[in-house]
């Protein structure tokens, strides 16, 4: 449902056109220094409105906290974070209000629910992410107390692909690049492909690199709740993503094992296939993940399409929308590596009697 | 942890070479017809020592049924099943008890638990898939019921990939081939490429179609239980897994939007990039799921390793062990696909006020 | 930690001064009619400032609906509702913000979390439980689809207890009476004994009756999930209860299974010692529970106690509180029934599957 | 549904006279010394036919252990218990095949399942209860890591109650005694009025009190873990409880606040009204609980009753049960207090950030 995690439970709510969008944070430990400047850097990556690469929709994103919080220290109860609506342009989906918009979830949610909120996509829409990276930052306080940091970057879009190693990606570049881009000789053909898809009323897919940084080891539980399967579980759960690889990903199946296994020296791995995943634990080494996203599906040329009442019609819509989703998504998917590696860092803390026995000094 | 599902849990307990493994189904719905032959012969197809494209080791692998079974019927109480171990060979272990095996869980276990059972992996084999599979035959006893089938087989080994669309993949075959290859025509490479990495002591990736069939529109909870999001929870979750894909997968992120979308007309879509899934749910058509396998981590070649006193080691494995892991890996796909469908068919079962009144007779 | 429920899950934030509490009611099925105005009136039921037997504290308590509701219909996705805060008066807990007051929080929360909002109680105020009573009214929006309403009110205050049968209760009286008193006779013993123990600086106990009407038969899941559990858990998690009793409760104990045992006669039960309770599944019959709530442990006479730096101290309080908490207690009793009743319909919706295939029309 | 904890999770299967009955345990620390001789002699405290104030029916109850435990340590994988069933007379039960048994949940599993396990009433049987007291042993094994111990004892059957205070209960004496009795001079009373229940056909209730020892300042989740909700939700869902108590439980009702609040001098509370907990969590103080059981339902008097045809019948029961269901009842409550705590102790382990620190050693 619209719970996610096990330990730390992350929830949200809100539509895209509705009066606001929130979450709620339950199980974060008491005693974190809150920084609310931070919260709001964060949100201000994923919004929109800032250049001609992602949506023209502009939204302020301020979050605002209600609760958890006392004199800028955790408090270990939920932390509840809103983010008021402010620019709807709900008129631009009057004409969509009856109709299966290709690519989108309409028609399953239509089917599912007999009732869906139209307006600018509801609790479909992209926007739900602006919570999601909120909750992401809130983590990354637990996160740093323990010096662990996530970080992503675009690494191809539509059909150019960067030829870099893993290793090589520039994330200093991406942090200031308007596309998140991990390659500076690509950067340009990046902004040029989606401005392409732009002007030719279509989009363009992207493809995504997140690693983590210092993550110790033995995250992850056994078997259901390993590391690999909820970094999945949340990449995937991300609007647009359609594969998800960690390591090496697709590669290994191509590979003999005596080239895919990381051998051992001097108590270091000589290599990271794995991705820094051995068995669903985190080894120590880096995470490494890549996410795929499809193209936007709002696109402004003439589709084929029906209706609620099942007819035949053609769509052509209106509205604001990103030409690469995978863009912002980026940060989005930083977003949920930190709340699964938050969620683990606290499963993992009564795995043995004596680590717990440290917690009651004994 | 150890329980896999929401509405429909799969908890599953047992060590490679303990006394036994098993599961507990918890959530089926009563009057259900228990087939106990197909539950027998579903293990049968994951169990290995069938040929020498799988490991050696033979077990019966007998399912037992304990509970939640009357005359026959489902009860609505839990389904335990239990597996005793037959056929250990623990003394092959005795030479790795120090050491960690590269590729393997035994790294990150020991650091995580402190402890761990070394014996044919203890708890990370790939052994335990079998409960897996038992699991997963139980749902399929279900998804009968409405229907719904899956099915998986074998399109690339190694290097060798099949060329053919989604759509001519031949189930057929999959369902008589040694291998579980779905390309007729590669077949015999995909067992000669195995057999090369067998005698070289090497091992090899494979990849893995599934698909599930008749899957009816709305299946997936919004937002963090999304169909997707649990379909790549579950199939990352299994040993060696790397990359999941849905539908179009990594191919997405290099197409335009106009390619991409499923255009509608005459109340069908005129083509299924997005695997059967939109914005999380179920759309009607053909789920199709891509599942990468690393190959198997257990190679009979002198590997660098450390041992649990840091030391350097040399590693140089004995036991028996699958060539291609990825190969007897298609069936627990399979099952894995067929525990998710039951849960999202069962929590799905409340979306609507007008379902719920059916139930009540209202 | 903050969510409450299976199926249907209430997630509740926000401390008595904080900017605003609220909770998030997800799981609610689509296109029920959501009655704005009877959600207001259960707020109202609950808020302060009422009368002389309730605390001075004057709240609004306006809820305000932010999402999951769409041209008046729920349509599936989270219904979040916020409560603002208004009438704080946080300088009357200066004097407390080091000490820890009898019979209250203070002193757990102090030692769990080594923080703690000391305004008003933080957290741990009963102003948390007006989002309980929201939640609750929306699950009786659910509830009244099948007919099922519940229903409580007060049938002790301190020694005073009524001696009717609990078919005698009148419920028609606890609807207007300003302290849901069900025994007409002894209501202004009641007002009276509230009032003595108010003048007196003092508070007092009081019991809760609380019955469900026309709930099916088979809600409550086995084993661990049975109503009569999760009624228990929901009841005794409310603020200051300390003993819930189900159908004859605690005089069960001296009976004889001649007594006790409820016989069948025609297709009815003869008596309702269980309560509408057999074997952890409601059977048909009224349930009735009763909720014994402690004295509020706010009281304006000087107690012994300590300090957070573990110094001797003497308690004086000062704010505003309820001389009997018990009473608007009776209010958040039928919510939490409410949410269990809807969790358990919800839940039961999967338990046969003939009743499943009636929601796919098989 | 059939799983009962958060963080240390305890699944149970199985019916009265299928094949076996037994349990997973999944979350319990690595590391733990695994006692054997401890499970097996708890198991025999609660298991039938040692005297005659059970049943007759004698079980050996053997504990099994089939997996989580390597080299007799805990590995911080699943545990699973199982216990064959031996003893089953299931033709005793041919006769009430089709009827429903007063006081019994045939009525309510057959409308809810439409089928029913009607031999030794399935897996409504108060014997499933044993792997509730194997999964509280084990439990058990981590809480005396940290000096935790729980008991309980009988303090009343049917009319006769013991007048002892609570500090005055004879532990000493329920461990040796046949009945579990904490009172001597009540002790014979007890027997007797038991036998002349069992004498006259019909069956008697009972009230067990249970305390927790050395239990940490803490334990308990904000808002809806709070302990007290957890124990009241483990105790009433013990077969035949119909009401649990926390500290002075009822009577807190009676009383005024200047009665009711523990005042605290030199780091000490002065008083236990509160019975070990405040604000939902933990006070350090000795946590003391009442369980009030009904009677027996299954007597051997004659009673009205209908058949699954909806047909009015006289029901006259054969097969073997407990004239007093409380008795052994008690060490069930002392098995379901075990489970609560220690899953308690382990979600305790991340409320501060201090604490987190520590494990990971920063």
């Amino acid at each position: 449902m619209n719970t996610f995690g096990t330990r730390l439970k992350f929830t949200s709510f809100g539509e895209s056109h509705g009066k606001a969008i929130g979450c709620v944070i339950d199980g974060m430990p008491a005693g974190i220094k809150f920084d609310y400047e931070f919260l709001q850097n964060e949100l201000n990556k994923r919004r929109g409105g800032l250049n001609k690469f992602s949506t023209p929709r502009k939204e302020n994103d301020r979050a605002e906290v209600l609760s958890g919080v006392f004199e800028d220290y955790t408090t270990g109860t939920p932390i509840a974070i809103i983010i008021f609506n402010e620019n709807q342009h709900s008129k631009d989906y009057e004409n969509i209000k009856n109709l299966f918009r290709p690519g989108h979830a309409d028609f399953t949610y239509f089917h599912k629910f007999g009732i869906r909120d139209y307006k600018g996509g509801g609790r479909t829409s992209a926007r739900e992410t602006a919570v999601r990276v909120a909750g992401g930052a809130v983590c990354a306080m637990l996160l740093r107390e323990f010096n662990i940091s996530v970080e992503s970057g675009v690494f191809g879009v539509g059909s150019i692909k960067s030829k870099l190693k893993e290793s090589e990606f520039d994330f200093n570049l991406a942090k200031e690049s308007e596309i998140f881009a991990l390659d500076k000789d690509l950067e340009e053909e990046f902004k040029t492909e989606i401005l392409r898809a732009k002007n030719a009323k279509d989009s363009v897919g992207a493809s995504v690199f997140t690693r983590a940084l210092n993550v110790p080891i033995g995250l992850g539980e056994t078997l259901y709740d390993k590391l690999d399967s909820k970094l999945a579980h949340a990449l995937m759960g991300i609007n647009a993503v359609k594969a998800v690889e960690i390591g090496d990903g697709i590669e290994v199946s191509s590979n003999f094992g005596s080239q895919n296994n990381d051998e051992l020296r001097n108590n270091h791995f000589l290599s990271n296939h794995a991705g820094g995943i051995l068995g669903g634990l985190s080894n120590g080494n880096t995470i490494t993940l890549k996410s795929h996203f499809k193209p936007t599906p709002s696109i402004f040329l003439k589709q084929q399409s029906m209706d609620i009442n099942r007819e035949n019609v053609i769509c052509e819509l209106k509205g604001r929308h990103d030409p690469c989703v995978g863009v912002r998504g980026s940060v989005v998917c930083t977003a949920m590596v930190r709340l699964v590696l938050a969620d683990c860092l606290l499963l993992n803390s009564s795995s043995r009697i004596e680590n717990l026995k440290k917690i009651y000094n004994l």
